[in-house]
This record gives C-alpha cells, sequence and structure tokens, in this order.
C-alpha cells in the first residue's frame, strides 16, 4: 500500500489511535468501579468520546490508503505494557491516571503535532487532542475525595510519580524503535537545547495538574 | 417529579439503559482480551454502538420527565451481580457471553414490550434491542476456536449452561422486587399456559443459539 503521507507522520497517526483505543478501553473498564450511576455516566461518556476520536483516526489512514492496524502495530506492544503496568488499585487512581497520563501524553503530541507538514493529518491530530471532560471531572473528584480523608493525598501523589516513570519508560521504548517519528522531532527542526526546552515545558504542565489536584509532585 | 409513562414502562426503559450501559462497560473490558487488533476493533466497535443505545434510553427518560438515575437504580443490584457472578475467563468466554447472554435478554425484552402501550417508548425500545454484530461475530469466531481443537466446545457449553442459570436467578429477583414490569407482562395480558410458551419460545432461541455456535445444551 502507498500513501502521500510520510512515515513519521502515519506512525503519529497510528500512535495516536492505538493510544485512543486504550483509552477507550480503560475508561470503560474504569466506569465498572465508579461509585454512583452518575460517576459511571460521566466515565463511560468520556470513553465513547475517545472512540470517536479512535474511529476519526482509523478511518483518516484508511482514507489516506494506510492499513490502519498496521500503523498501529507497533505501538501495541508499548502502550499495553504501560497500561499492564499501572492497574489503576481503585476509582481515584483510574480518575488521576485518565488525568494525568493522558494530560502527559497529550502535551508530548501536541508538541510533535507542530512538525507535521500535511495539514489535514495535522488538523486532525490537534482536534482528537482536545480533552474530552476528564480535566474539570478528576479533578472536582479527586478533590473532594481528599478534602473528606487528607490521609489519602500521600497515596495518590506516589501514584502519580509512578505513572510519569512508566510512562518515560515506554516512551524511551518507542524512541529507540520509530527512528521517523524521534527523527520528525529531534531531527532538523529541535536542537539539544530545544529538547530541554520542551521537557521543562512537560514538567512544568504536569506539576500544574498535580496541583490542581491538590497533590504534591 | 411526574410523567405521563406507567411505572412499567418506566421500569423497561431503566432496566434496558443500565443493561446497555453495563453491555458497554463490559464489551469494552473484554475488548483488552482480544487477540488481535482487528478483533479489538470489532468488539470495541460494538460497545460503542451500546453505548449509543444507553444515550437514547438515558435522554427519552429524561425528555419524558422521568430522572434516568431514579429509573436505573432498581436494576444496578441484580445487572452487577449477574457480571460479578459470571466473569469470562478468556476472550470465547467474554464472546459466548456477549452473544448467549445477550441474546436472551433481548428475546425476553422483546416480548415484554408488546405489552407496553406508549407508542414512542416501544418504538425505541425495539430499536435499541437491535443486533450490533455480536452475533455474526461470536458464531465466526468460537467456531473457529472449536474447529482447531475440538476439546474446548465442552468446556464452552458448560459456560453457556452457567450464563442461563445466572440470569434465571437474576431474572427472578427482578420479577420480585418490580410488581408494575411483572404485572405487565402476567398481569391480565399473558395467563399460565401464556407462560408456558413464552419460556418454551426463549428456551428454543437459547438453544439455537448454542447450536449455531455449534456447542451443546
Amino acid at each position: 500500500m502507498t500513501s502521500r503521507l510520510d512515515p513519521a507522520t502515519i506512525d503519529l497517526l497510528g500512535v495516536l489511535a492505538y493510544g485512543e483505543l486504550t483509552a477507550f478501553e480503560r475508561l470503560a473498564t474504569d466506569a465498572r468501579l465508579a461509585p454512583t450511576i452518575s460517576d459511571k455516566h460521566a466515565l463511560a461518556s468520556m470513553a465513547a468520546a475517545e472512540f470517536d476520536h479512535y474511529q476519526r483516526l482509523y478511518e483518516h489512514l484508511r482514507d489516506e490508503g494506510v492499513d490502519p492496524e498496521q500503523a498501529m502495530a507497533p505501538f501495541v506492544g508499548p502502550l499495553d505494557a504501560f497500561h499492564d503496568s499501572t492497574p489503576p488499585n481503585d476509582w481515584l487512581e483510574g480518575l488521576i491516571k485518565a488525568y494525568v497520563g493522558d494530560g502527559l501524553a497529550t502535551d508530548f503530541y501536541r508538541e510533535v503535532a507542530v512538525f507535521v507538514k500535511d495539514e489535514p493529518a495535522r488538523a486532525l491530530i490537534l482536534d482528537v487532542l482536545a480533552d474530552t471532560g476528564q480535566a474539570s471531572f478528576a479533578v472536582a473528584k479527586v478533590t473532594q475525595a481528599t478534602l473528606a480523608d487528607p490521609k489519602v493525598a500521600g497515596r495518590l501523589a506516589l501514584w502519580g510519580r509512578r505513572l510519569v516513570g512508566e510512562a518515560l519508560i515506554q516512551a524511551q521504548r518507542v524512541a529507540v524503535e520509530r527512528d521517523a517519528l524521534t527523527e520528525l522531532l529531534v531531527g532538523g527542526s529541535m536542537d539539544l537545547a530545544g529538547i530541554g526546552r520542551l521537557l521543562t515545558r512537560l514538567t512544568d504542565n504536569h506539576t500544574a495538574r498535580m496541583k490542581a489536584l491538590g497533590l504534591q509532585t
């Protein structure tokens, strides 16, 4: 199959598509832990929105002459490994994972999207990276829980740190294995100082999210 | 809150809505067990279709002046108990549960829907009971697996029997607790002989589904 899209853009669409598919599964699974029907409703609605994003990426790849499954395949290992190594123990950990984990991923993808030359692909990527409501929902629920029982804050702060650690391990694995994708970010367009600034931006945003949850980094 | 809908119709819409919400969660969770991306894609698509059904029932209840969460509440216990007592051990058991379990529930709901007097509610109910593709997908995958390894057929046949047993226990619980719903079926419109014929129809359809899977009842 031939496509007018370059390998890096196909990689980015592929990792995003599989990311949305697993986000969908995870949110829907976490909905089972929801303490009330209304929480379940909220989480299931977010999951359905992630599936809609997945479907749009899938169809875009297909319309561009790319086999979506082949595009997703290289990222199944790293993304499954991330989720397998970070199963939430309860409802709150699930919410934090949805907010903090997806937030970190989204920030990163948005930085990479700047370098995508193809206009329709870039527009679609920025569009599916839009928040589906996790942020405000997670902040409200976690704040409520830590106010009711300040002791849980320590455990949840540790959990946030662990999520970042596991995400970095898998991101590094992808960086080593997917030359085109790494090249997009590092090659030409960004020097070492630029990468340093990128990491600072990602860390700052992560700290801001943990602070919004009332948790230490 | 007052509604022009009678209590039995509200009960039926409520049990269907919560049934679709849990079906969504379950299919999405089972998608994690899928052996290939394409199987995962198929199951996630079905899950998204169930969520769409859920949303239509939810909105219909709300538009009719009924609190959807209150309408669903009486069925949370029985439906959660059914799913908690029948966690699939693998991908094939999940598929059979989706096909055989949902098939039985759908047949039953369709029989009850006949007695719903409100035309828009009845039309919506029959519409959301439409198959979202589970049937042919499950038959294809299970047949393929039992052909490859005939030994699994015995275990899966037992699993099908257990699903029916657990479903009947929870159905009985609902029948005892929800007078209006039971009355709709039994009161006036159906005599004992009619109920006997209904059970025969349900059993016959169940046997036909197990046969389509190549499994004994």
